[in-house]
This record gives structure tokens, sequence and C-alpha cells, in this order.
């Protein structure tokens, strides 16, 4: 009988991480991070609350992975339109030698997640709970943003290689003239993220990092 | 009666001001924006309830006046020491003639601003709430952010003319290569937020702003 029921039982057990995930996020957009609970979102999936803690230790641990697990949908989608930049992002940047032209394709589609209303709510829940709980702000950063930040570290480092970015440069730090003004302008809404802000962004940071003539 | 009287209601009227301010602040810091009540305030503060609605149509008013004269009263401590740097960045960023220094200058200051712990958590509270709620965001930028951002403008507008940036540049987007890094790293607290990160910013994204040999 394994055999068979095997995989019933593991489809059963995908529809309900799923469901568990799109609750989660529900939950946390209508009513912020603190009043989204394991119970309500228990009710809402139509699961148990033994279900949630079967698989996850807590609160946050569900919102993490419902978040990875949208991120994740949501670079598949784009991947399966014409230009897939959210997929490639997803992979890693590209490095067809031209530095300017990779980092204007990854922060144009960074700012095409940032802009993506399914995306949008969790994500803004997600991070102002991590600004004012630094546990949650950090477990945000180590699982969701640090991978995100390593690829920007190893696309400088192949361009410090190439010659197209000082060897003096530090790239944990340089990559924050790309990441930072894109989050600063979403985060605070000062001003609309656009494609065209995302192209002068990488245009004035690389001339900071090329070599100096 | 008058000439007596004025003064001293003047002196009381500030009192009460300061009372409700401190009130508002200490609210938001331990129980959030959300539960920060403006009968809350009044009973912390020791006022009527009338008071506070004579003098601010809302709570998100009383926060952000609570706010601009906690900054002011930290930029004057700032000020008083024997190096001023945060006095100077509320007066306007100097200009000495060199750019990277004066830069430098400012953004140091604005590193021990976000490290004060009696502005942290405040700044956090009221930031994280713009994060999620689009209206309170929109007057935090137009009443605290702007007036800041125009500083810089106005400084790389002299530089421009100076010629130690480019005239191509828009300082409106240059000044988010300083900015933005900045408040990446203290709101997702990704890494240390330390006086020497705040001169690799600016020799970084001054380089990327100079005009081309």
């Amino acid at each position: 009988m394994a055999p068979t029921k095997a995989p019933d039982s593991s489809r059963r057990s995908d529809r309900s991480r799923r469901a568990i995930h799109d609750a989660a996020l529900a939950l946390v957009t209508e009513v912020g991070y603190r009043r989204t609970t394991i119970e309500g979102i228990a009710a809402r999936a139509g699961v148990g609350k033994q279900t949630i803690y079967r698989w996850w230790p807590s609160k946050a641990a569900v919102l993490m992975d419902a978040f990875l697990d949208l991120a994740g949908r949501s670079a598949e989608e784009a991947g399966s339109g014409e230009d897939a930049p959210s997929d490639e992002a997803a992979q890693g940047i590209p490095d067809t030698g031209d530095l300017v032209a990779d980092l204007k394709l990854v922060l144009r589609a960074t700012v095409d997640e940032l802009n993506d209303p399914v995306l949008e709510a969790p994500t803004r829940a997600l991070t102002a709970e991590g600004i004012v709980d630094a546990k949650l702000g950090a477990e945000f950063v180590h699982k969701l943003l640090d991978p995100q930040l390593a690829l920007y570290v190893t696309r400088l480092r192949a361009a410090q290689e190439a010659g197209d970015v000082r060897a003096d440069v530090d790239p944990r730090i340089a990559l924050e003239l790309l990441i930072g003004p894109l989050m600063h302008r979403w985060l605070l809404r000062t001003l609309p993220l656009t494609h065209a802000y995302a192209d002068e962004i990488v245009d004035y940071a690389v001339g900071g990092l090329a070599p100096r003539p």
C-alpha cells in the first residue's frame, strides 16, 4: 500500500502547507504581524493548530516560509514570461561581462518585485515588524535578505577580477549603494520607484566603483 | 494684569506641551504607534484630553511635533559639545569647498543620531508605522524627511557649480546614494552603522558623481 499512499499523503501535505502559507500572508496583510496568531492562521487555512505546530516552531517561522514560497512563486511566474529578469535574479546575477547592464537588469527586476501588489503588503508588514522587533528583524535579514546580498558580492567580486571595479572596494559595502536607495525609496515612499530610477542608481554607483584613470 | 499673566500662561503652556510630547514619545516607544491613544497621552502627561485636541488635530500630529521637538533638543545638546556636527546638519550642510569632507561630517552626524538610544525607539516606531500606513508615511516624509533631503540638494547643486559634481547628475537622485545605504543598514540592522561606514559610502558615492576625466 505504501507506494500508492505516499504520493497522496505528500500531495495532501503540500496542499495543507500552501493553505497555511496563504492564510498567514492574508492575515499579516489584513491585521498586521502582531495581531496574526497561529490560531487565526489555522482557522483560516482550515487545519488544526497542531498541524502548524508540527511543522513550524513559531508564527515568525510560518511567515518566513510563507514569504519564501510566495517570492519563489512570483519569480516562477515572472520567469514564464518573455523576459525573465526575476528568475535570473533568483538564480544569481548574470555575468555577461557588462557590469552596468547586468546590474540594471537585476535592479529593474527588484523594482518590479517591490511594486508587485501581491508581494507588497506582506513584505511591508514583515519589514515594519522587523524594524521594531530586533529578533524578528535579524531572522528576516538572515533568511531572506542576506542570501540576496551574497549574489551582489559574487557579481562585484567578478567585476573586480575583470577590472571593472577597483580592487580596494569592499563589495559588501558597495552593494548597499545599489540596494539601499531602492529600499529607502520603496519603504518611505519618497518618490516613484521606476526602471529609470534603477538605471540612474546603477550609473551613478558603478561610476564610483570603477577604476580611477 | 495681562502683562504679568501672559508670560506665566505661556510658561504653563510650554510645560504642558513638553509633558505631552514626552508622554507621546514614551508611549509610542513602549506600546507602538497603533496602541498609543490621545487618551493615553493625556493621562500620562497629566492633562485633559481637550488640551491635546485644542493644539493637535490627531495622534499623528502630536507625534510628529513631539518628534521634531526631540530631534531639535538632541541637536542642541550635540551642538553644546566641543564639535557640533548635528547642529551644523540642522542648519544646512556646510560648504567648505571640500565636498567629501562636508558630506562625511554630515553623514557621521546622521550615524550618531540614528545610534542615539533616546531617538532610536520612537524613530523606529514611527518609521515602521509609516511603512504600512501610506498616509502617515507621507506625512512623515513631508514634514520630517523632505526638509533634510533638501539640504543635500542645495549642497550638491553648489558642488555642481564648483565643478565637483557632473552637470548631468540629478541631485535629488544622487542624495539617495548617501542617505539610502545608511537608512537601509539602520532600519534592517544588517551590519553595524559606524563612522567608517559613512566615510566609505561618501567616498564611493562621490566618486560616481565626479566629472569624468
